[in-house]
């Protein structure tokens, strides 16, 4: 994997395993890289906190890791996971990617499918 | 759109709208997306050529846009597509993603779907 382009990090494209949905995308240094691959759940380095991110540390909310494949420039990541918990996004959706674009505007494209506040408290 | 995390930059997951295969990862400044949702062509920014970058502009590989959503932290794109042509990988597959990982190894997962060289010539 080239882990020089963007500072050390490649993105990880999160993929339902069954259904073919894109969950999210995250970003992975090369620890990142190495856990998810040996522990079989993925995690991401979080640019916002500078640090290795076990996803569902807090809330359960894990992904196992099915496949893993990668691009040709090796700098991309494709996942396919088996999402536990109801949601993948940390406000409530199953997938982060849940605004649409609708006439020049982002449009909710659905409904939650779980209370964050109930997950992660009320204060994150 | 937040393009401040990756100096200007955005990922942009490319999906086939029907398939739900994930085709490509690319980036977009603000300029490329703008230019994305305008003509309905995606339009990225090459890292490595520091320019905009019409997807298909050489090989006719174009990718029409079908729908275009983003994430939580609005700093991703998730666009589903009708690819135009055999492949959108530059090296002959239909998706960039054709390694697979097999034991800590990768593996190339699928046959080409055209020649490369006929499309883009010898050299690149």
């Amino acid at each position: 994997m080239d882990f020089s382009k963007l500072d050390g990090l490649i993105a990880a494209v999160i993929q339902d395993h069954i259904t073919g949905r894109v969950l999210m995308v995250g970003f992975m240094n090369e620890e990142a890289f190495r856990n998810t691959v040996e522990t079989g759940f993925a995690t991401f380095y979080s640019r916002s906190r500078n640090k290795l991110w076990l996803k569902g540390e807090t809330s359960g909310h894990r992904l196992v890791v099915k496949e893993i494949a990668t691009d040709c420039d090796r700098d991309a990541l494709l996942i396919k996971v088996e999402a536990l918990g109801p949601g993948v996004c940390h406000e409530g959706y199953e997938s982060c990617f849940f605004r649409k674009l609708d006439n020049g505007a982002w449009v909710e494209s659905e409904a939650r499918a779980y209370d964050p506040a109930s997950v992660y408290g009320s204060n994150s």
